[in-house]
């Protein structure tokens, strides 16, 4: 069987000039990087943003398992299918963190005969956004700490600095450090650490942003610190923002790519999950929803997760309507819900998969909760039976969903028409989108209604800091923001452990933070890893490029 | 008066495909970063390294007052006028770092009407070459950390690390830091430190390789730490040059872009000019030879450092013979260097030019010594009279090198007409290229021939550390390497404050330093800062984008 990046590098590209074609963008749209990627020209933006927009299709799926369950994967490939029956299609994907790839096995452009190609350049530097974001973000922590070295006028307090620096790798020596030392001529001392660069508010803040002067004003907003007398300090305060706008003057830009069957691709932002949002960039759906009769992009995590935040957060903030909701399932995960260990999931065990399939009916419900149409991708795997698949089909259409057998890791789009003729009934049938609450609620009442109404929680428990935190944001005036849940992937509830559909439970605030840039409040409910480290043995180790050119071990 | 990015951005770009077809480059050689900036393939060398070179001009300059003596700026305009007076001309430049674009007030994209274009992406994330040193060095850093953490089977010994972090930002806070801490699940606490990026071995490896192959022999090379029993640990036995290789598949390809004048312009690689050797891309020099009548490059900081380093290091690296020498110098910086504060530059004071002009003479005397015709650019200020030129003229006359006022700055190639002649002539004389020493003398016998022959000093001290340092590196068996001098360049000694053509004093050697992949030994003639800091008032503060997408305030 061929590897991931065997078939990407057998992939026939078009030029990408040929594929921008296809959704009406001409080679003076495009900024060329190299003949196979491209930036969009804002200037498309503002020819396109008064014509009526396409279908707006977000793939999103149960709690996964470690492995995910081929959310990306199925989004090319619905994206294909929906070329091969007939429609315009464009996908939208989150541009991957160079961290993973040199960390275990893993990438973020899709696989088997789904994917975003060229892989290698997608899964490397790319067009550079995240070195922009890395960039943007440490020379605002530059600024900080050169600002308490020169005399600290804002009257910064050095124990109250919440920006930390980034570094887009697996690092975990850098989760915490002191900095400064040395003496006078080499700064403060003071203890603070490194995140990987996805994490950072910069990356929210261009995800969420309507062009380059609205993440100017959203960078002005970012508190980065807070005085001695609890006041917050902006980077506006350090007159950073302009810096930080120059710094993304390109990063702004939607990348254009394609799919092996040269489906347009647009992959541009890539915020995380947990800590913020975890959509690609808004500017990207915006624009793609106005060039194609469909635009299709995903959410990471869960439903839970993902799909709530692209509800409440990205589609307020972008004005913006879901047609229909894919949410990807596999056999293998529904078992492992229904408390099959991990090296028995190639078994049949129906019992199993009837307790585990709990929680793809959860997560259909929570969908239907927001008005909108779903349709269930079941991602094939070679051990499925038609008895387990029958199984999931009834559970499904009981509840009003269609259920499609996705193949398109083994078939490409051709594997994905079915799904996509079930996505495309969904998508005309008529939705009443409306959001899970208000933004005028008080920050704790939010919280409650996405964990009881989506989570299934009893109740919430919040711990001392987070009372203290919650309080303090609704004084500062920042209570009327959207809530960004970070919480665990892998179950409903804030216990990973905790399969298939939990009742009964509490979800904990530990703390909660405001992004004032990005435009959230971050309801942490458990420890969130920031800073990944690597494994005993690193993919990095395996990694090589061949005198031919030819690249190894990258996936 | 118009600043320079007022004048960058009033140019009148062509195409770089346009600019690539002057010197025989298609549209399929380029990989293009939008429609100014490309990436030459590495199939161009295959096809042209046969070719006959054409000459090969370095330009450097006298020991420079802090504000620079425009070396960068006459590099541009001699190209732009070698050009006008019918020679095709390529120049050749390094990366700016971006560390200093938000710190002082300056940039490496020359000045005036002599610089290359677009001077702000150019000054930016460019092609992202910087970005890429960034995270291959950061990489390796990650996999040293996550060694130990792992178990340290290799036997590091954490204090013995030498390979820190880089960012690509001033960032003082950052020079001296404790890492791993937190707990055992955060990797081994130990002390290191961050550098700015462009003081990293990885690029100066990248500077010096023939190819991408070659870079990973270099960077298997390339000493990391020492065991517990003094034996070196390289990125090899860390099994990471594959990975560091493929990091930098895209940035070992030379960057086309163009000056004011539409001269094509390669801007590849930026070492630093003390703990490296300071000049732009072998691969970038020696692609530009083969396709041009004259290949116009710069050495970093004076003659003594930068020209020095780029005949004894990189033309031996290169095989390459230099055919004429252009030393910058103004006669404010001579004043300078006779005695006069930089508040009284601008007043005629013929005393002090005449002993200050010593500078020039001893400079322009050392490029003799390899065997090169040199011709003077003196670059005008307003202020210059006729007298102090005449003075400079006869002294330079009086050792057989040519001068030439040059007004590059204010007008162009247009201004350079005069200095172009004067280096075509310098270049058609018959010259005798010679390297200061062998390599195979002893490291001290070496080192020793620099302070005496080149700086003018009676002889060199070596500290304890520095002793043990190269005694060390000649068991090792490194021996053989050249020497790349970590000196001040305000002075040909190794105190700053002695200005003119200091005589008598010794040079002190503090410690030495192998870069085994970049192939020098770096002798230390004093502390090198390799990660600046930024001023009380930052010119971040004052950098902006507007509406228009205007940018203001980057220089």
């Amino acid at each position: 069987m061929k590897s991931d990046i065997q078939i990407a590098q057998e992939a026939k590209m078009l030029p990408i000039v040929e594929v921008a074609k296809k959704i009406g963008l001409t080679e003076d749209d495009l900024e060329l990087y190299g003949k196979y990627k491209a930036k969009v020209s804002l200037d498309v933006w503002e020819r396109v943003k008064d014509k009526p927009c396409g279908k707006l299709i977000l793939v999103t799926a149960i709690n996964p398992t470690p492995a995910g369950e081929g959310k990306t994967t199925t989004t090319v490939g619905l994206g294909q299918a929906l070329n091969r029956v007939g429609k315009t299609a464009i996908i939208a994907l989150r541009e991957p963190s160079l961290g993973p790839s040199f960390g275990v096995k893993g990438g973020a452009a899709g696989g088997g005969y789904s994917q975003v190609v060229p892989m290698e350049d997608i899964n490397l530097h790319f067009t550079g956004d995240i070195h922009a974001v890395s960039t943007a973000h440490n020379l605002l922590a530059a600024l900080i700490d050169n600002h308490l070295h020169q005399g600290n006028e804002l009257n910064i307090d050095p124990r109250q600095i919440i920006w930390r620096r980034v570094v887009d790798l697996n690092d975990r020596a850098l989760r915490n450090v002191i900095i400064g030392l040395g003496g006078k001529a080499n700064g403060v001392p003071r203890e603070t650490g490194f995140d990987i660069s996805v994490a950072s508010e910069i990356m929210a803040c261009l995800c969420l942003a309507k062009d380059l002067m609205d993440l100017k004003e959203r960078f002005k907003r970012m508190i980065v610190a807070y005085t001695y007398d609890g006041k917050p300090v902006t980077a506006d305060d350090l007159k950073a923002a302009g810096s930080l706008a120059l710094l993304m003057k390109d990063a702004i830009k939607p990348n254009l790519v394609q799919t092996l069957e040269n489906t347009p691709a647009f992959i541009h932002g890539g915020p995380f999950a947990n800590i913020a949002h975890g959509t690609n960039s808004l500017m990207a759906t915006q624009m793609g929803l106005r060039l194609a009769d469909y635009m299709v992009t995903e959410a990471g995590f869960g439903a839970d997760l993902g799909a709530e935040k692209f509800f409440n957060i990205v589609c307020r903030y972008g004005n913006m309507k879901p047609d229909a909701v894919v949410i990807v399932a596999t056999i293998r995960a529904l078992k492992n819900h229904g408390g099959v260990p991990k090296d028995k999931l190639g078994e049949v065990n129906m019992e199993a998969l009837e307790k585990g399939v709990a929680n793809l009916e959860k997560q259909l419900e929570n969908v239907q909760k927001f008005g909108l149409p779903v349709v269930v991708a079941l991602n094939e795997f070679p051990t499925d039976t038609q008895e387990e698949v029958d199984l999931v089909v009834k559970k499904c259409n009981a509840l009003g969903a269609e259920v499609a057998v996705s193949q398109v890791w083994a078939k490409g789009g051709a594997g994905g028409e079915d799904l996509a003729r079930k996505v495309i009934a969904a998508a005309e049938k008529p939705s009443s989108f409306k959001f899970l609450y208000e933004l005028d609620m008080p920050i704790k009442a939010k919280i409650e209604k996405i964990a009881t109404e989506i989570y299934g929680a009893k109740g919430v428990i919040y711990a001392p800091k987070a009372e203290k935190d919650i309080a303090k944001i609704e004084e500062l005036g920042y209570g009327n923001l959207p809530i960004c849940m970070a919480k665990t992937q892998f179950s409903l509830s804030d216990n990973p452990n905790l399969k298939g559909r939990p009742t009964g439970f509490e979800i904990t605030i530990r703390e909660a933070k405001v992004s004032a840039g990005a435009g959230f409040i971050v309801a942490y409910a458990g420890e969130i890893m920031t800073m990944p480290g690597l494994p005993k043995v690193p993919a990095a180790e395996k990694i090589d490029i061949l005198p031919s050119g030819e690249i190894v071990g990258l996936f």
